[in-house]
């Protein structure tokens, strides 16, 4: 492989325009060779920006394409399983957006062709690239707080997405609780074994038609003792909130930011801060060190950062969590991992 | 009724002894008559630095003093149930720690004295006075973040308390997290419905021993449709951090304060400041407004800001959580309702 | 002297008030005994709430009571010096209100017979017993940021005062600039060696009127060779804003509070705190400990922690800077010096 | 002139390096096509990355292009004056690096050619785009805080600058506190009138050598009457500390940001957030803004939003406090006029 990646990004949605012009423009040892989307005017938008990338309305041109080492799937979910699966066997390295699929089969089903080929298959969670992120877990795994005994989440959109997106998004746990599953996972390094959930619409009714939700809480117990609790909401009316707390042995990290911009207005009705409008803003830069991290371990022949088998493990949390609103039920999520295979020895 | 309040504390320890001092010397229309407590040391301590002020061995010389119009319960908890039944006999204005009781069926007979003889009981959930939570609660009456949907509440000390005031309080959701429970119905204006609890040793493996938590993760259900989360914790070894949260349908508020001194160091292992050592510090105002709160109303002859059936409404929801954490199962409140008598119509 | 000190208070103006409170109700081993002020209301607010306080309309009786050890002179500035010389010539313990004087020549008379005696003279410059700046002292003197080169002083005041208080209390350099130059001797542990001034009225035109500005800004070189810049102003209309930089070698500490409540309200229009209203509410536990520490260092036979001569060496920096604003040039210290006799070997 | 800009960058040090990578990735309507340094190394270092993009050694080469546009110039200021007239005389559109030139009377000589040519001529004062900044300026100018009477501006490296780079750099007024100059003008729409300034070395006794310093305070009046305070150091060995405050007569703005990650760590030595290390950091997103801006603004025949008029008024009030330095006088800035011709009718 030569000392520059080439590349090719799958959908040219939010996410996908977003890392095109990463790859195409700030990236110096990445080169983008093609994009594609079924939508022209996205297309047509993106090639004449970068007239040396080529523009392709069939995914496969990409995947066919021999001058393409790597590429970046960021089509809608449900295709995630299909586009991925066949980018492995046509011997791409893979960054997949999250979640990687909807259904824990598949998603197994992609771990097991992942490990019988040796693929390299990188899944979107972005947020461990987050500068507060990688701070908070380089002093955590430093020690600075001793053992991790608590993770708390919280993740609120300004609002909920379109229907038409929430429909096909696997609702509000698969979509958005599910970057704190990995998040939980990650910090305490250890997996989850327990589940209650509760959620609920307190808001946006229109979510109800849907079967979604604007608001859960799930409470994890995590196999070394730790607990972790999630809060998913699309209810933030003043703007884009994630905040993650950590509580340790010795001390706590705290790991957020409300604010957008460095200016403070003053004046007789008190001090006054302009509010994180979105997650583009708030993850900017996270997901620019994503993309320098996914092609950095792919020219240094390195393991994927967050692997495919971590897109799975956030699945399984997610559709336990899922099955425990359903039932109302606190579950055990060995029960699941039985039903699931997870974790089951015929595994790989 | 004169225009001092003729006042008496029964109970010298960290709280009975900081009333005491409020109202001896801080409070000008309070004159305070008389203190108890078995403890001579205590008594001592008190007498000699406010000569004016009896002190008394036995609790029941306060309660027959006719010259005192109303007292402080300050008392061990198990002792809260006697001493107010027994002052609200003795014609006394009442104002007792939290909880009220421990037990359910005492505090329902307090609130049916209460009832009967038209007495005033204050119940000293505290934090109703604090600044932060005065400011909020006018805020959020006038509208400013539209309905209310969605209260977060945590409260984490420093450290367990000692095993033996451990043993004697109920535990951590009895002692602690039952400020959060009247918090709660104080800001929805609505009761609980559901609960769901989830609880352990994370740090403190001594609590173990007598039965208690230093962990608990507390989900309700309002009748009004909102949700609440609760966290009680013995486990911030960084300080004295209790965070509320109350997300409405346009907007948000939040109330905390983390920070001890407004003194912040910077070096280049960035900047540092304290933090909250106590909750005596954190609550400070909140305590001296609560008292002058309380002389205020009794002289005023208005009602107490905070009702023995606040009081009992919070420890029905306790009771309820902790059932839910043994059984491992949500509830319905209405179940613990017909159970506890909890609203029944025979109750008054 | 007993275990409690018995103290009277002159002038119960707005300090005189609060000072006499806090004696009388919130000092254990201080005992007020009398008041006095000319204003036959005030005196009849405050004893009618402190029924054992005696008043009097003539200061002369409290400094002729043999039963008092100790005055609080919180009586106008102007008089300041008449009734500080007599108190100590009546042999009680003095705490003066700052400024000493307005007129240095009366402030070394001040010194002058306080070391003549022996005297307790303590100046009001409450700042230094404000938990921020006892903290960043603290931080300081333990050479957390290496050696101070640099201190700024911000103090912002939200409106001009009353023309009446304004006319009689030596205008803005004397009446708020004096704080941040006793803080700044007290930090550095250095004398001012020159000054530039420059002020004048930004907004409040009315001051103009009486020779007063709003805004002035002093450089200040130390004899160490430290730098230090002031900035008094009465034009922060959001609210009180007083505010603390030191740069050391090593680091710096910040000092300052701007909110009031820790309640934060978050809407669409972002995040809104309140902010300090007053010098009351921002210095209220200073003001508190300053007058237990006079209290202790009386009884313990402890010189002031401010003493006379840190009352006159503020005095003789705020004259030399209206000194540099009236003839726009920049003065040494020590041309001041020789006219004022500061330093000078015949002072003592 | 096509959809696309193609420009060159002069100068491949510190931020030639970072314009030149702006353009050649991370804007869509630019088209880097050449850049140009002495040395070989970072010529290489550049084009290894971006191979597209021609190097030369000479930056004459650039000028002669034909094929050309804009041209960027971030080569040593010494050179900005020659550069900048040969290339407004190559009919090229410029950007040039702050400070426009140390000498006033070669400024002149640029605002001279750029007002008879018609020439498009922008100076680096990249404050103006960063968010922080434009947010606090559209308040401003929308009237929330009334109109500004007072600025205070304080600019602090982490440390002096390369003793080689300190001494071609106009030292620290030139060289730093320009910015402020810049950011005062910008705010006030108004000209300063009169200045003082004071300064030294404080702690970098290297600087002294070379006839710099590490610490100056500058005052300034204004010709609204408004007042502004400029302070900028070498000194904050804690970070990179960028503030700065507008006092308007209904309220202020204020405009910091301190911190680098948001990343909280909490223990029993209190809180602790990392600080911005360096000026590349806090400015990041102000150096994308302002290159897009001038890509923009060309494209589309506006003026530049930072004129060459601009550049030459700063350096106006630095060569003015620089004589206040040197004199220990406060100066009229008219007085400054007269001699540099500033504002002289002859001056176009």
């Amino acid at each position: 492989m030569t000392a520059r990646l080439s590349c090719g990004v799958i959908g040219l949605g939010r996410l996908g325009f977003r890392h095109a012009e990463t790859l195409a423009g700030r990236i110096g040892n990445a080169k983008l060779e093609a994009v594609s989307d079924p939508d022209q005017e996205r297309l047509n938008l993106f090639t004449s920006r970068f007239p040396a990338v080529l523009g392709f309305s069939d995914y496969r041109e990409v995947l066919n394409a021999k001058n393409i080492d790597a590429v970046v799937i960021a089509s809608p979910t449900d295709t995630h399983h299909r586009i991925t699966m066949e980018a492995i066997r046509a011997g791409k390295r893979v960054f997949c957006e999250k979640p990687l699929t909807l259904d824990a089969e598949e998603a197994r089903g992609i771990v097991r062709e992942t490990e019988k080929y040796h693929a390299f298959v990188q899944v979107g969670f972005m947020r461990r690239f987050d500068p507060g992120y990688t701070v908070a877990k380089t002093r955590l795994d430093a020690g600075e707080i001793g053992d991790p005994v608590f993770v708390r989440c919280i993740s609120r959109d300004p609002a909920p997405p379109p229907l038409e997106f929430a429909r096909a998004s696997g609702g509000l746990i698969q979509d958005l609780c599910i970057h704190d599953m990995d998040l939980s996972r990650w910090l305490l390094k250890s997996e989850a074994v327990r589940v209650y959930a509760r959620g609920g619409v307190l808001m946006c009714r229109e979510l109800e038609e849907i079967g979604d939700m604007d608001h859960a809480d799930i409470l994890l117990n995590f196999a070394g003792g730790a607990f972790c609790t999630i809060e998913g909401s699309r209810n933030a009316r003043y703007g884009y909130d994630v905040w993650t707390e950590i509580v340790g042995t010795r001390g706590a990290l705290f790991i957020g930011e409300l604010h957008h911009t460095p200016a403070v207005l003053m004046t007789e009705n008190g001090s006054q801060r302009d509010l994180m409008p979105w997650f583009l803003d708030r993850f900017e830069r996270a997901y620019f060190e994503e993309m320098r991290n996914f092609v950095d371990h792919v020219l240094q022949d390195k393991e994927p950062a967050v692997t495919a088998r971590d897109g799975l493990q956030a699945i399984l949390m997610a559709t336990a969590a899922k099955k425990s609103l359903e039932t109302g039920m606190p579950l055990a999520l060995n029960t699941a991992i039985r039903r699931d295979g997870y974790g089951s020895t015929n595994e790989r």
